[in-house]
């Protein structure tokens, strides 16, 4: 029986090809430091890091490459930005499915530095709308950030919308795109994003351990950054540089990392990003037709494909849903994620906290067979009483 | 003419054999993610990284492998520690050899934070005894932070009496191992280490983009994380963990970069950091032995081997250090690092500040015949008057 790996919304598998073959290949003919050695190899691995930026500047639609900031993972950009950004009385705007990504450094700001945030009115089915972000505008309000997909439910959120509101009140508007970059189509000026936070390893199809952001010159002016040391310029100076990227970029960069997000990138582009949503929403209407009507199975959130990613969570209302992960996987060979997905927040907007449940996340690589599988396993697994 | 990478002190090259292949495996055949799928592979992987940090605590003599937590690099590890542990009022001493690393987010926390540090007695050979870091500490003296072996010209630091005295003074003592750790033994008992910050990409002969710290439970009980998020540990909750290592660890982890580290610690504990050790004093004590007679060329900081590791820094008075770095490259292939080295205060302290030096960094995997080929490659430059 082949394993069937449906946690995507965790980390990509496969990863793009190739990822793996430029990180071993970097490591082994020259794994140089950049910014740093003058040396020629130096130089041309750092015509490959600026590639990557140019690349993902396209992919998001920034006005320039230097606005693209690597970091270790888009928890690490969230921070950074939030702790650099925030000050004492200032007040946040975020959805009701944000991830704990988000909301502990959140909470450790609201405890520890003064600020205050509201959750914007989110629908059982997981929908945060415009005007229910801009019901809690007010005068303290900085900074409206919501998820652009949920890790839970698939739920997509109308960020283009969100962004009109934001550029009406003034606000800065940033946006975690964990879920939806590589998938869907974001267009950082379109949607008045000031702050784009990615990471590599899931939709984007590159190697954990590499992430970053976006941001937009009238933001970075407002920031300070967090994570200060060596950038290899202005080397004379005890104080940060001040010009983009390196002044978000200290320390020696994750080169192997921003290598095979360069592989991945250079996939997606030959492939295009449409190409893998359709394929994507494909499989998961399919999917959603074939459990949704299952007894003692519910799907939570949207029932439909309208405004949905490739992420479909159900609970099995008769069992515990952690037996109904483990049976996947020792009886059927399904790879799924169980429990609260690090979003208990989420979870409490679509009434499925604190039990969870068992999120199934497809790739475009998983075929219409496995998802058959998929389908079939649920099915079993609700008829078989045994369990209950 | 072969290539010749004297700029270990930047980041090693080879790494460790092994490395790539170990990443491009994980890769290839099973990225997932651990301690949030409850699959068999997320249960291997788990295992491999617990074994990386046994590795570490039992190359660091940690009491337990929980207090080893994975960063991004020692930048990343002293920033996060630092941010997370210094409070307005608090007094820090540190060497006159820092890194930028150090320097610059100790100035903004002396800047936003009310924090103050001074700067211990350092000699222009960039030595620094236990006693001058006595001097320094008072009253408010929360923390002693001191580097092992200079990144500019390779003086190592007596960790172990400052450790001492840090004792005595019921001072936390934190010490930056960028240019010791897989070369030199560092017992974290024996020298009363609370903070050791590591990266992997250096003397561990592991990819850039991985390192960590090793903190005492005394001292993690003064530390607040900085970096807050998804941990998969608690996910009901929107505080942070309070247990090791999640505490500190955030986000979906450079599993790639765990892994890769995992095959370079493995060569090391097989091939024994002593003899890579001594491999590294042989070389460098040939390169000193033949430039230190070269007329026109300084040798910086220290004239032996006493004390210090496989760094040399060379000064060219009667020409511009860059031309010298330049020509070593473009005449004979000897690839160096020229400046700063992100270290203005250890220049201060060794007079070559702005002015900076040309520094020469070796790897137990230089022969004597590269060597040879450098000194006569600094013979050569320093007698071609062309270029004065």
């Amino acid at each position: 029986m082949g394993k069937i790996y449906f946690d995507n919304g965790s980390t990509s598998f496969p990863k793009a090809p190739g990822v793996g073959r430029a990180m071993v290949e970097l490591l082994e003919r020259g794994a140089f430091n950049i910014n740093r050695g003058g040396y020629e190899g130096a130089y041309e691995l750092a015509g490959r890091v600026l590639d990557t930026r140019e690349m993902l500047a396209k992919l998001f639609h920034a006005e320039s490459s230097r606005q693209v900031i690597f970091t270790p993972g888009i928890t690490w950009s969230l921070n950074m930005f939030l702790n650099g950004f925030l000050r004492e009385g200032d007040h946040v705007v975020v959805s009701g499915m944000e991830h704990n990504g988000v909301m502990r450094p959140l909470e450790q700001l609201r405890k520890t530095k003064g600020i205050s945030y509201d959750v914007a009115r989110t629908s059982s089915e997981g929908e945060v709308t415009a005007e229910a972000v801009e019901e809690k505008i007010g005068p303290k309000t900085r900074l409206v950030l919501v998820l652009h997909a949920s890790n839970v439910c698939g739920t997509v959120l109308p960020i283009e919308e969100i962004g009109e509101v934001c550029k009406r009140h003034d606000v800065f508007f940033a946006v975690d795109t964990a879920q939806s970059a590589g998938t869907l189509s974001i267009d950082m000026q379109k949607a008045n994003i000031d702050f784009l936070g990615f990471t590599g390893h899931k939709g984007l199809k590159g190697p954990q351990g590499i992430g970053g952001f976006l941001i937009s010159p009238e933001l970075d002016a407002c920031v300070r950054p967090v994570i200060l040391g060596g950038t290899g310029s202005h080397s004379d100076l005890l104080s940060q540089p001040e010009e983009l990227p390196d002044k978000y970029e200290s320390g020696t960069m994750n080169l192997p990392g921003i290598i095979g997000l360069h592989a991945a990138l250079s996939y997606l582009e030959e492939t295009g990003i449409d190409v893998i949503r359709r394929k994507k929403e494909q499989l998961t209407a399919r999917f959603l037709d074939g459990v949704r009507e299952i007894p003692g199975v519910r799907v939570i959130g949207k029932q439909t494909m309208e405004h949905r990613t490739a992420v479909v969570s159900l609970d099995f209302p008769e069992m515990d849903n952690a037996i109904a992960a483990f049976l996947l996987e020792q009886e059927y060979g399904i790879m799924t994620r169980v429990g609260l997905h690090c979003a208990p927040l989420a979870h409490q907007s679509l009434g499925t906290f604190p039990k969870g449940t068992v999120r199934f996340s497809f790739s475009e690589e998983n075929t219409e067979e496995e998802i058959s599988r998929g389908i079939e396993a649920v099915k079993r697994i609700t008829e078989n009483r045994d369990y209950l």
